[in-house]
């Protein structure tokens, strides 16, 4: 009745913007992410006999009650799978840093979906545990694989084709991926409030949709073919177009400050000087700079050179969901 | 045979973005403008017997082959809408910094279509003057009028009917047009290019031909009733809508700079402050904000106190052309 799960989250390099269904959270376009080897969240669950409530230690201390909600909420969907009633203590170690602009809710909920399926014995395929994970975050279905994978956004209403896969393992091809944090504000929209307000608001929405079939194609023939000139011009146009719907919403908002866009610049001055190198940006002012591991040092310093950046973390693709 | 006229240049509050006709600078939408009263171009047409060649100095010196062939491929209109045959000396006085990212050929072919039709005594109406003046530079179609302008973007194939109108004088409604210079480097796109790649590759250009009635239609209501917080709203939405396609484009592109989002969330914070003031930006780094007079003084320091702010100066509505 007790298993343990890591997970690591996932960066999105062909983005998941935009749900067709909040409350199964499907997505109206595919996705394709590299699962990344430095973050990840650690998570145990133990269902108990004689446990009044459920009960959530984040990092060693009690969660808030919204932070809970969630989690127990999810843990429902977990218990009605299994025909369970009983109530569990789940210890959670996020190593996500958030301010990087990483959502811990990728590997949280991946490693929660793990643990707690494997504590009840569930014996979900792989494909059935990332269904599962979707049900608590999207971007989560892709955190059970390592590597280089693809979340198909999939036809049926109840979303059991939605899941990810696996395009390419981590120790297939190696590539670094470097977290840029910048001196930024709060940011105000959540992207989940963001992406419902595209869907909705912006005229520029069903473009997004009418183009994102050949990006995940690219992306995918990039991968398979480790041709990473290929890789960086569509994650880095993919990224642009994104940002581009919600500067049409209404009201329009946009996630960038002034040091995304100092890091934009300097990514393209790297790029004038012969550097194959390429940025992503996700709901949030940080950017992540792909580029080639030989290649990473140079990058590293030339970042770090920018008044407005405060830390890079540099990480490479990782593994997928592992039982501890 | 000899005429002098002074025009001004025009801000575009609802951009004019993409050419639905190449050679015949006709727009594939509507644009809406303010013409300002601090930058300008004086320039004076003479027609003279014996001169081998045009002649065009600007600012004093003899312009450069580029520069001055456009000039006499533009003169080739004039003298073929009156018969003559005859060559010209154009001397210009061009006040617009450029460096400001405002377009001197906005004010540039206003003045020189005015002096070149006077001194040649064509008797033009303004609107016939308004699509001569397109011909030189799409926008300077709007710089024939002053204040608050509208370019309609006509149906007719020979663009006679893609003309400017004035909305409202100048001295109806005063506001401040702040123009700031941020730090930047030279843009490596010009507009036409920019416009041109948009039209032919982006996937947004639909949406944004599909909102600009509506917002040409608020603009030009808030204009009207002198409701400046409806005019801002719209000219901010569609200034980001209109940089929102280039995003899209393939390559894609921006003009944007961290200068230009640091005025950005300065306008933002204001905003919050409860100032009612607006951005808006044009092909380039540079910002123009949009206040009430009032918070004219405010809202120069704020702007003043920001790192990538190298100049501000304030505008207002002006005149439309002037002989002199």
């Amino acid at each position: 009745m007790k298993a343990t799960a890591k997970a690591n989250t996932n960066i999105a390099l062909i983005k998941y913007w935009g749900k067709r269904d909040e409350k199964l959270f499907l997505p109206m376009n595919g996705s394709i992410s590299i699962t990344l080897d430095r973050f990840y969240t650690i998570t145990a669950v133990e269902f108990k006999r004689d446990l009044q409530k459920d009960v959530f230690l984040l990092n060693n201390q009690l969660s808030s009650e919204a932070e809970g909600q969630k989690v127990f909420r999810f843990l429902d969907i977990i218990r009605e799978l299994s025909g369970t009633d009983l109530n569990a203590v789940i210890t959670s170690e996020n190593r996500v840093p958030t301010a990087a602009g990483f959502a811990s809710s990728a590997s949280g909920f991946a490693a929660l979906s793990a643990a707690a399926a494997k504590a009840l014995n569930l014996e979900l395929s792989e494909k059935e545990l990332s269904a599962l994970a979707r049900r608590g975050s999207g971007s989560a279905c892709r955190s059970i694989y390592g590597g280089y994978v693809e979340w198909q956004k999939g036809e049926r209403a109840d979303g059991k084709d939605s899941v990810a896969h696996q395009l390419l393992p981590e120790d297939r091809w190696n590539i670094s991926i470097l977290s840029v944090m910048v001196a930024s504000k709060q940011k105000k929209i959540s992207s989940r409030e963001g992406m419902k307000r595209t869907v909705e608001t912006s005229p520029f929405y069903t473009g997004w949709l009418q183009t994102i079939d050949t990006d995940l194609q690219k992306a995918r023939e990039a991968i398979i073919s480790k041709d990473f000139e290929k890789l960086g011009r569509v994650v880095e146009a993919n990224a642009l177009k994104m940002h581009a719907t919600m500067l049409g919403a209404t009201p329009p908002f946009f996630y960038w400050q002034s040091g995304t866009m100092e890091v934009m610049e300097q990514v393209q001055n790297l790029r004038e000087d012969g550097i194959p190198v390429y940025f992503t940006i996700d709901a949030g002012a940080n950017v992540k700079v792909l580029c080639l591991p030989e290649d990473e040092q140079k990058v590293y310093e030339a970042l770090l050179t920018l008044p407005s950046v405060k830390e890079v973390i540099t990480c490479h693709p990782g593994a997928g969901i592992t039982y501890l």
